[in-house]
């Protein structure tokens, strides 16, 4: 199942992709794509609901506006240096064990909206990344439980700002929470349709030059391994959000360094779970 | 006005602390102490249902159990080394600009639940701090009008896995967020009752033994600094917590080292804002 909201920013309703391709309203289904929704079974729930339902639900209008594929989680954690090839490019050891940093959930947008290059930003740098929805509370969870702990994968842009998060003071957080930094969805596609996410190809486009393409499966601690492993330090509650890393062919990587400027198309993509576009804008 | 929460985990009810010192249950008056209620101007609109309704409202049941002072934010963030001595103790340089960091908004808890040893722990570590509840939502604010979006103040223990969050592998959230690691509260006492946030006495004991005492007066960076610093770098929502940095007399800056075993009693408080008790357990 392919899982999306949309509306306008902060008043998105809840939809599905059917194998139809249609994509339909199922906001009579009652309740948004959050917390609530995957601690109660909320997938299946709604698969249950779709096999009556799903021929009376409208379509949703052909301009509509695609939001993040879940609402607001209680927390992104993400992953650092994940990928062998992208931590040579950015001059770092590959970690012995993974390196862990938020996102701010207020960073949190739509696949297609504007990334705003924040104010005094000179280094505002893309990473494609497969984001893990969680879909059941996970603490102290084993590794051959992990994977059941998880509700569905999407595709999420953890955008960087590298000054911010590397020159001026000492935790990454601080570049990499900015408002429209972390662009999620078009989907959230649950985890029966993905056999293994760590086979799975992506890629990033700056104006359609292709910098980023790589797999999963090239992941230096796979998915379950990074589920288990948060799961030692904190409780991932239903609806959180690990992202679990780039590979290489960051703006940061390039010598000289390139980094996105106002008017700069950035276009991304995981096999299975759709493309994301945005448009780079200094802030108004 | 000194807000707080009662109740078992998970399903507090709101309450106040009046002048002639009954603390009342306020559920009548609709809504918890979360972002809608602070983005609605909740404190005001509280204030003035009491004059109506104070005397009618039930005295809470004695053995009550005092909850996190607001519901869980979007975000919870911190700022590290902020008191000069503490920095000297941990043997940094003090930072030219604030270093923040995440607390997973999971850690969140009672300011006299237990705390929780996490597994494999062998150095928890304690904080005491001045948190700052933002009132309106702020996004590059200016360091004059900072202050104006802040809604009140409590007490947060910083619980720290040191190892956790030094030396395993790069960024400090790792030891930051593990679940009891931030009580907060009882109170939060709003900001026209604190005249000043940084002329506050704080203190912290374990087994009775005072271990920090300083005044918020040592801060590098003051509450408006942070406040409209942290807002350059992403948006702070109504009922957003910033965690302000600790005093000296941290157990990693002993020599040796000392951390929590369980069976410890950890008792904090700051000036006007009231006192938190937490007993170290281990994990079951």
């Amino acid at each position: 199942m392919k899982l999306f909201r949309f509306g306008p920013d902060g008043h998105e309703h809840p939809g599905v992709l059917l194998p139809d391709g249609r994509h339909i309203d199922v906001t009579h289904f009652g309740g948004d794509f959050d917390e609530i929704f995957f601690e109660t079974d909320g997938p299946a729930r709604l698969a249950h609901w779709l096999t009556a339902h799903a021929p009376h639900c409208p379509d949703i209008p052909a301009d509509s506006r695609f939001g993040p594929c879940i609402k607001r989680p209680s927390k992104i954690i993400c992953v650092g240096l994940n990928y062998a090839k992208h931590a040579a490019e950015t001059g770092a050891t590959p970690p012995a064990e993974p390196i862990l940093f938020f996102k701010a959930t207020t960073s949190l947008c739509g696949p297609n909206d504007n990334v705003v290059i924040p104010k005094k930003s000179l280094k505002t740098d893309w990473e494609v990344e497969l984001a893990v929805v969680i879909g059941k509370r996970a603490s102290y969870v084993e590794l051959d439980e992990a994977l059941d702990h998880v509700a569905g994968y999407a595709v999420l842009n953890d955008y960087s700002e590298r000054e911010f998060q590397l020159e001026r003071g000492g935790q990454w957080d601080k570049g990499k929470g900015c408002d429209t930094f972390a662009p999620l969805g078009p989907y959230l596609v649950t985890a029966d349709e993905v056999p293994d996410p760590n086979a799975l190809g992506l890629w990033l486009c700056v104006n359609d030059e292709k910098l980023q393409d790589s797999d999963t499966n090239d992941m230096i601690f796979n998915v379950k391994t990074l589920v288990s492993y948060i799961s030692q330090f904190m409780t991932l509650l239903p609806g959180d959000v690990i992202s679990t890393g780039t590979p290489s062919g960051v703006g940061m990587g390039f010598k000289p360094p390139r980094y996105l400027k106002p008017g700069d198309v950035v276009t991304l993509g995981i096999e299975g779970l759709g493309e994301q576009k945005q448009m780079a804008v200094g802030y108004q």
